[in-house]
């Protein structure tokens, strides 16, 4: 099977479905892990270019860990916007990935650039399939599935499935400390310690189900339903 | 696996999840059908009494087709209420069932008796495992998981998963043309004919995945979350 | 046509849907307004008997103003339960009004009786229907369309049609003025003037559609849909 | 009355309320259809500007069967956006169709440009009134109604009014029958006959008011409320 | 100020709203825990009376701690109802409490006994006040603000305000604590250790506003609106 | 205590907050007032330009009323779109009024402009503190916390909170009134007198907390939560 989880910045996915994706990498599925902006704003101390530059070989490394290949999108941070070269952008990046499923951002999740890019990629499911949408790449054959990713927090997001990733957690841990320019940034920005508050959601997402680690997943609800949760590690 | 669909009158499980039981049955697990009211006012002709025997029988033979135990409650047919007596005769058949997966009604269904024994069933999946409730059929070992049916008419349900009945839509179609007492009945109270109604809604929901019929199921959004859609056949 | 109006208490449907009732009965329909509880603690200085006595001889008066039917269940004002007593008496009552359409009170109304007659009303829709249920008054032939009225306060409610009832809230505020035990009682209780507390929320009602004053409802959406929003006045 | 309907691509008014127009157009309403965009990728074999070209032709024809007036954006298929440009097309366009009411898709479909086109034309509503924005056409008297039709595949969509299309369903399949370049697209795209497809969908509805076919809508729950469900045929 | 939380069974306050228990004590307010269930299903080991004794005088402790009252409804366990027997119970306790804030379970926590105890405790709110609803302790002057707790598993609740409850998280443990006859229980129902499971619900809430602990609350939205979140401490 | 207002047309947040602005005010906070479009269509016989004029001034007039400061964006009316542009502005305005807490549009709200005016705002509420972004204000020291204000007809709107505005009630009038434009403008577009609309709405939601007048409220329910309901005056 081949995967692709799209997140907005460098470090998201492995925030909220780096065990999973480790689950695929583990059993052998092809993972892909693409970024839509390039994270140039997260930094107290850097200029912009310094930090996306930093930014974009903490993301090689952590995809490297899972054996994950890395689309790198580069849209300024925290000024992505759904528009016409947004959306062929990501119709070629999903094409590159040729995926069976997709993780995105969900619609309340607590980022502008999370949202728009949970939506642009949940909009290209379509057109990634079509002909007569040129780009780089070539037409998809199918529409992949859509998984949506919990939100940063746990606010507003009801779970439909479950992974349990007790296994893959402390694969997901050195995933996430690749991104060590964002401990000092979120320590700024939120006062929070980056890998203690992902471990601290993965807990509760865990608890609900009985185990020690978990991440939590709705499946995309309209038509055509190309797949389901049976999808899912 | 053991499975349990409960339904509120006889032919409800058929309408709903028949295409599935017969997936599972077919794959080897134990499958039993629980309806908790004895159908005793479904007749425009024959007396409570009559009607009551006519349909239990009618279920029996539904059930054998796919080797089905049936637990039959008989609770009156439209008077369905949630109060100790109905909750413990609920858990006593939970248990004998001793199912790892339940199938309910749900709380938006169209039918009182269908949100009522939606409602205890699931509110009996803790009940059922705790020893001091002491009912005939000996407490659980664990909390089964509830996938909840679709709705009647497929109103105001949003599916989060999907079963494939395609192969077994025909034993689908055999077991509710067992209840034959109801196809004059659902004539004269709705003007419909059942086994069409059935069709049109197994087949809009295969609509929605690519294949000819279909039946939709959501899970149970509550703690402890004691399994998922994988469960699914 | 004929118009069924059920209250938790007397005063309610004058509150909630009396401008409409004001319409149907202006145009030759048959309109019947049903009371589920006597009323027997609204006051803050007569006994529960006299209470009783006065408010149905208070709802008597308003409902002769349109020329409505009165039934007066008797159940005591706060005490409404959802159990097999009182659902026969619904049945009985719906049965006796035998209306095409029925207004109640919605799921998330701020008072339990409220809550709990809309449930019992709404749960009867069908039941009234059959045969084998047998009440004093005959079973109807089909089911009636059921409308849920506004909310008090109008909150929580998103209203899908507006009847404008301008030319019937003075003949509103007459039904609601033959309830003038409630007077004292509310101003006691909430502090609010009654007739006034009615016209602000027709009043915002209204503004909504650009006329002076209106009432807003909802259809209840659950198989088989009887009727829609064609039957309001 | 004045009757406008707003697709995102030619054949999507035919199949989420060609019947309701037809029976618009049967009593004498002047009803036109709006085309965002003109479904230049929807084709397996032609190139963009023959299957523009097609598919215009087939949408006059299809229009032509009940006597419609046309509007053709021209929008680029799977490229529709929210921004300044379409947004003074659609006025312009509303404005030259004149409508009492629109028939718009909703926020829950299934296509991106289906949600936009959706929100544009609803945001178009009241800026067609205002004298100051100027285009070709000039400022309509007064906001029209919006109604918002079912989602494609039925899922997360809860009516609130249907129209019996039964009389008029042989036109409503003429209709989209005329756009003959879909059927082996879609049959391509999603592996569906396009007319069954339709067809169930229009049966499902049915059945819930118990005719064989219907069409569901819900109304813009927005202030100022400038119409509602009476003004359904 | 004075304060009422409503627990389904033992512990359940000290759960969802220890702490901010504890901060109301601490700044003097008068609190009073009610426990509308005896608990006497909650052990793998003891009688039905036993564990129920055992649980009252392990809820006097932990109520002891912040200088609490402690009233013991002692309903059976698993088999709260709403009924007329309740109800009275209910207002009966609340009145002996007397709170100007009440804090509730809500209607879609995971247990029965959980959203019963929560809507009868609701439904309670205006009938305390009524003079001739006549029980043991005398009519309440105004209708109470009821809050409504947290879901076990901070599954499907969305918080309206949060309480810092860092302060007071030792006397919350400390609290549960003596509960310590849950302990074995939860490890053999749900194979979890209680005081862990708690700590991580309250970290992940804290994390939400960036505090270590924290508990999360809703205002039930209904007419009439007696109070709001500046009454949280 | 800081506090900004973002309405999408000057008069919006007079409407909507201006009780609670007055007494924010009154009390000694610093108020802003920051107003998105330049209102330059809302008027039957100026030019856009004369309109425009007009409406600054009226704005002008309105904060100096409480002492508030005005920010004027100067969009097109009916013509905000959530673009870098609108992005940039908005971040710079809020960073000159440098907010703890911030009054927007909801998502529901009647009107495009107050939508997209609402969801810029909101998406900035992160930007702002960023120093990589640089606007011609400095960035701030952290993430204000967000109120919804009330939906145009209350339509829609669940409120969470309120503030009881009687006493500035008087206030919030005067202010209204310096919009004088607005008056015959909105009697053509809508047929309201538009103080007379205000009065309303604020006594509706005063009718629900039992004060003469009030404004209704929601916190942004996303993470990080920056504050609450006690930020309210």
């Amino acid at each position: 099977m081949r995967v692709l989880a799209v997140g907005a910045h460098p470090d998201d996915v492995e925030i909220l479905c780096g065990g999973t994706l480790a689950k695929y990498a583990a059993r052998g599925d092809q993972v892909t892990i693409m970024v839509a902006t390039n994270g140039n704003v997260g930094s107290p101390t850097h200029t912009k270019e310094e930090i996306a530059a930093i930014r974009r070989s903490e993301a090689e490394k952590s995809a490297a860990i899972i054996g994950a290949d890395l689309i790198w999108l580069g849209f300024d941070d925290e000024f992505l916007f759904h528009e016409r070269e947004t959306r062929m952008a990501f119709i070629n990046a999903i094409r590159q990935a040729n995926p069976d499923v997709m993780f995105v951002h969900g619609a309340s999740d607590y980022h502008p650039d999370h949202r728009i890019s949970g939506e642009i990629a949940s909009d290209c499911r379509i057109p990634v399939t079509v002909r007569l949408i040129e780009t780089e790449y070539p037409h998809m054959d199918k529409v992949p599935h859509v998984f949506i990713m919990d939100n940063i927090g746990s606010i507003g997001f009801e779970p439909e499935a479950y992974v349990d990733i007790t296994d893959t957690f402390e694969t997901k841990c050195q995933m996430l400390r690749c991104h060590e320019s964002q401990d000092t940034w979120l320590q700024h920005l939120y006062g929070m310690e980056y890998v203690e508050f992902m471990a601290k959601a993965s807990s509760l997402r865990g608890m609900a189900i009985g185990v020690k680690y978990a991440e939590a997943f709705r499946s995309l609800p309209m038509y055509p339903v190309s797949g389901g949760p049976h999808l899912l590690p």
